[in-house]
């Protein structure tokens, strides 16, 4: 049935690109359309690019965040101050916090969040290599930026312990209420932290 | 700042994602490291498969069906029912007929519909060629599929007084209240339609 609506070859596309995240069979079809409507402005350019992230993107070595030279640009970047660490549950939690632009660190992808429901150990996580570091490198401060949820911080305390013996000051996100949130759809956990920690005006 | 939070290449093929419709900035990234996470799985396919398009697909000069041989898939098809042609406004609505798999026939690709205001003219869509596979081929019916917009049901008008002269029947696809359709959320016109063209229970 697939077959009969177009060639193999556009079906193959149709297919793949519908197992993108945020991506379905209806929503893949019209993507491939509008590609071959627009073959030279987009078709082209986007098969370019995808053979360079074929060719050329690789999993930093050091950080473990994904670039197309090892170590990364973040990790070669001289810029940055040597001695602050943040850690992260994976390379898109890494992007979010670049965006922000509030950092000038280095990055530590963990590489997910212990889950032994899921099977995932430490010996899964970059754990190992994140201590390494930490006794290593020239690092005073290593900031445990994961989710703040059971898993994360679950995690985050699993680290903190691993790490204490190498003298490393370890700091964590603070909770509290979001910008532009509303109290009345804040969960309790969050109204206490936001209480507990709250400034003088 | 873009290119800060990783290499250019990998910023490149966010922001060529991030124009696919259904895409935006953030579901494009999170496809990428999904890409980049499933090399072997999906990004090397999905390279081949993009390549094969870019190279391959073309849009069928018979029907405007966009396919990897032109003739397309349809159009080579012996088994297709020849005096049947289904006129669509796009190659998205041909599709969505195919996949229903209700029809055998073949079909003629309009480009869109005529909008003066959009300045889409008679010149912009296949109605010519329309004509002369209407006078040409052995085709006894004209199926106008086309949307049931104000500007779908204009160039139906538009096409129908074009084709008269042709003597080929020419028909148009029922309204009526959709499968699964309830009436309170239909407009007057679709009830209209439903209860005029009513059929004995």
């Amino acid at each position: 049935m697939a077959e009969r609506v177009a060639g193999p070859e556009i079906e193959r596309l149709v297919q793949l690109l519908a197992r993108l995240p945020g991506l379905g069979p209806r929503s893949a079809r019209r993507a491939v359309l509008h590609l071959i409507r627009k073959r030279e402005e987009l078709l082209s350019p986007l098969a370019d690019a995808i053979n360079v992230a074929r060719e050329r993107i690789v999993a930093c070595s050091v950080c473990g965040n994904v670039d197309t030279s090892d170590p990364c640009t973040i990790c070669r970047d001289a810029r940055r101050d040597p001695s602050i660490l943040v850690v992260v549950e994976t390379v898109a939690d890494l992007w979010a916090l670049e965006r922000a632009g509030l950092l000038n660190a280095r990055y530590h992808v963990l590489g997910g969040v212990l889950s032994p429901l899921d099977g995932v150990g430490p010996d899964d996580l970059t754990i190992a290599s994140l201590i390494e570091r930490a006794r290593g490198e020239e690092i005073r401060e290593i900031v445990l930026a994961v989710n703040a949820t059971v898993d994360g911080q679950t995690t985050a305390h699993y680290v903190a312990d691993l790490l204490a013996p190498t003298g490393v000051k370890v700091t964590r996100l603070a909770h509290g209420v979001p910008v532009g949130g509303e109290l009345d759809y804040l969960d309790e956990g969050t109204l206490a932290a936001a209480l507990e920690r709250r400034t003088v005006f």
